[in-house]
């Protein structure tokens, strides 16, 4: 608001920068109350005396019709979150227009670099930092796009060949992290030279869990790009998507739980039980409204202009739903948007299947580059608490846990799994556990009440920068230094994946005549989507495989 | 928020319809800040006292931890949003399911029934009506997605054939109509038996120009289905299209005048430049917002994502800075989609295309379902003022200065016309004139200021109840009735089609040579849309024209 004044000075060109930079002034909930009278409406032309324009509903004061009028404080909101966007997204063209950049440095550095800038600016004509980004905006508005696009285009095939695997990191990978790093830390702010005494167990159980959440979209388009082998690419592909909905969970209890003056042993209890119910809750209604979304789409053949709405509609209120039961409303999301995905592909016309493909694609990555933009922005804008001890330590201790995380549940996974992971593997999955934009917005939207929020804030974008600039840049070198198990893409593989899935369709029948539900089921259920990651060499390693189980089966 | 008390009674199921039809508490403003600690936030299982969520940060009471929490202030805004467009969606659907109601009875009385009847169900139950349609949310949210829709698929050839004459009617039609009821309502109030005579000439004049809004989409889907001549077509979906900007402007203009004391007559000389500030410099904002989205499409190959977001972003900014500086934000946003239109399409991947077309059609359509189904639940919960003679008066007076200006504009522009209209095309022209979403979204968000507001808003629902069940059911009886000129779709169209294109590219040409433009320079120069309105019956018909005025260039 404080813009309005020097708005009248400045000429119209400097403006659209200037206000682009400008305090998103959105307070705490979410959209603000416009006042119907700006105080600085400012009315040019005929009558000098400011008169606010017809929408402001002036006094009685006999002015004339003015032909020409300002009213900048009714459209702040719209104009300004538009202006953010437009910003980021031409922050994306400008990367690609020069593609060599984006090959060798991630698109999330670029665009924490752009924010700095920005950031920079901002604090150099001593502007305020951005607000929008409260905890009802983040996890209303920003969340859901990006949840949706992964939950939409998650490939289904080699994710129900892992899942066991996916599951496994996720779940129990995140609760390793969580608690070993909350654990450790708090064991560091024992040491009095660091003067964090203070922070007790649970803030640090919570600071964990902020920091557990691996975003690793940079290291997924380094995957895609060098042809990474499936099972790494969909683990961790999926361990970040539900390692999310671990790490939402953790973070709403600890919040709860660093609030409380005394854990009693009935709430450790109380928390593993709301762990089930929250995850399996939001799984449930997931997949209600994913039948119901796909259900609703047999009846939409006459109004196809509005078909691509139901699918956003009801992934949104699966989501809210899960919001208002507290329950997680990413396992919603997600989980609504694998039931529904096949159903509603098969009952939408082509048009509205590829509208609905494209939007929920271009809202996740634009609601992904502005939190990593408002990242650099912050970055630069907001008061940092800085404190080597703490800082370091979490940097340290965040790498051994992961590290000793994987090389761990990788032991307990391997003899389970069909092609277990190799120690290259194994490296490339604790190497590639990059923090990103959930755990900024995290740490961005915790309470004030949590005396060092200023600390977790700086703790974490360092964490952030540190993991997204050095092992986001140096993943590809690496990957292809250490030769990393590839696909191959160019055998004999319409041949072998017409065989393949004959003897995988095969195996499901001589299961289900045994009356033995394995993945096989799953796989068979669902619908093979050739665009997807899957590809045949996947097919063409377990062929062998399949075949000696067939043999035995036999 | 008087929901929260019952909603933990009641049964889940119960609550979706519920919770659909309760208030949608946005006052004025636009989205309102969500109390971060909701009264009514309900905590079941273990703790039976209400502690808010971990999400509603708790008390230093010492409380369990919540295994189960519900907390819905956080998220009624978006959730009661999404209802009420699901709800909306869904009467779609189930109008269409039976295609036959759709034949005959246009789509928007269908709606207004739909609202009627939740209307009646909010009222029995004591519901308020919805807040939502405050005027800043219809003009900044809800307007935008319906003129950018009928922007966005006008008829580009077709338009600047006719151009002349739907500017006639759109400008000189919609300033004859509110002057002339304007005047005529003031005169009827001059009546002492109406009890009306507190209100004065400006707020008439207000009120005329908030009913002279034609919005005939119920005539225009009749006018599909029976192919009705491209000349009536076009000139009642321009007229609609540039008379809501005309509308807006007098009203906005009027709003102001309304709460003068005297006016003056230098007034009304401000009145007329401000008309023609707004009108050009919608224009004008709209031009340029459109190139520059053309030129920046033309590095968008590389972020093929977020592609149709520029088109959006770039259309609603002209919006909002057109809003900004309060001059005609409709002419800005239609000239901005006509002129980027072409460019973009070329420029973008098909997909993104479709995409682009599909969202525009699915948000202008789901805006105008909500305005509709609003009007019905609002007829109902809202307060009356009944006033026979206004109300009766207003009626009879908008049909006969219809009437007239039809007749007096149809005969003057005439001689200027290739084609001119016959007295059946006038008929229809005038009776055509349906009253829809624009004015009573006008008429429902008029400030408070104003004394008879609720009498304006029962003479608006009436009107246009009447004109759209009335005029808008019995239009397709009539038009097959008087039998008006049609297309005629099934004659040689490719054959006839190319020659009377070769002739108008040699016409543009020998007009070039002689140093005139007339509209054959535009049509040649716009890119034909073979998929549009635009079909070969209409170059059959100008093709002896042409040929003629050929020859006699020649």
């Amino acid at each position: 608001m404080s813009t309005m004044g020097g708005l009248s000075q400045m000429k119209l060109a400097v403006n659209f920068l200037t206000i682009g930079l400008v305090i998103l002034s959105l307070p705490c909930g979410s959209y603000t109350e416009i006042p119907p009278k700006p105080p600085g409406s400012v009315t040019v032309l005929p009558p000098v005396k400011p008169a606010g324009g017809p929408q402001a509903f002036p006094d009685a004061e006999n002015s004339n019709l003015p032909v020409f009028t300002m009213d900048y404080a009714r459209i702040q909101v719209p104009f300004e979150v538009t202006l953010w966007v437009l910003l980021a997204s031409f922050a994306k063209i400008g990367f690609h227009v020069y593609h060599k950049i984006t090959f060798w440095v991630p698109e999330s550095c670029l665009l924490i670099s752009i924010g700095l800038i920005v950031g920079a600016i901002m604090h150099s004509v001593h502007e305020e930092p951005p607000a929008v980004l409260s905890y009802n905006v983040f996890f209303l508005f920003m969340l859901p796009p990006i949840v949706l696009e992964s939950g939409y285009f998650m490939p289904t095939r080699p994710f129900f060949e892992n899942v066991g695997t996916v599951l496994w990191f996720a779940v129990v990978g995140t609760l390793w992290n969580s608690i070993g790093i909350g654990m450790s830390l708090y064991a560091v702010c024992q040491i009095e030279a660091f003067e964090v005494q203070d922070i007790n167990l649970q803030e640090n159980m919570l600071f964990a869990a902020i920091i557990s959440a691996v975003d690793p979209v940079a290291v997924l388009s380094v995957f895609e790009d060098v042809s990474v082998n499936e099972q790494l690419y969909i683990v961790v592909f999926g361990e970040c998507l539900f390692n999310d909905a671990v790490t939402v969970v953790l973070y709403n209890m600890f919040i709860f739980v660093a609030d409380m003056p005394v854990v009693e042993p009935v709430d450790v209890f109380l928390g593993v039980a709301r762990f089930f119910v929250v995850g399996l809750g939001g799984m449930g209604f997931g997949v209600i409204f994913g039948f119901v979304a796909s259900f609703t789409t047999r009846f939409t053949s006459n109004v196809r202009e509005i078909e691509p709405l139901f699918i956003f509609m009801y992934s949104y209120l699966a989501y809210l739903v899960a919001e208002l039961f507290s329950i997680s409303s990413i396992m919603a999301i997600v989980t609504c948007a694998l039931t529904m995905k096949y159903y509603v592909e098969e009952n939408v016309s082509q048009r509205s299947c590829t509208t609905i493909r494209h939007v929920v694609k271009m809202l996740g990555t634009i609601s992904e580059t502005l939190i990593f933009f408002f990242l650099g922005v912050v970055t630069i804008t907001t008061e940092h608490e800085w404190n080597w001890g703490y800082i370091m330590f979490t940097l340290l201790l965040a790498l051994v846990w992961r590290g000793l995380g994987v090389l761990v549940l990788t032991q307990i996974i391997n003899p389970f799994r069909t092609i277990p992971f190799n120690f290259k593997d194994q490296f490339i999955l604790g190497y590639g556990g990059l923090r990103g934009a959930i755990s900024f917005a995290l740490v961005f939207t915790l309470p004030d009440s949590i005396g060092r929020k200023k600390l977790f804030l700086t703790t974490t974008i360092c964490m952030i920068m540190f993991t997204v600039f050095i092992q986001g840049i140096s993943i590809r070198p690496l990957i292809e230094f250490i030769n990393v198990r590839r696909t191959n893409r160019n055998l004999e593989t319409i041949n072998v994946e017409i065989h393949s899935r004959l003897i995988e369709h095969t195996i499901a029948g001589v299961e289900d005549l045994c009356g033995q539900w394995s993945h096989y089921y799953w796989k068979d259920n669902s619908k093979d989507d050739m665009e997807e990651v899957t590809s045949a060499a996947n097919n063409r390693m377990s062929l062998v495989v399949y075949f000696l189980s067939f043999q035995h089966c036999i």
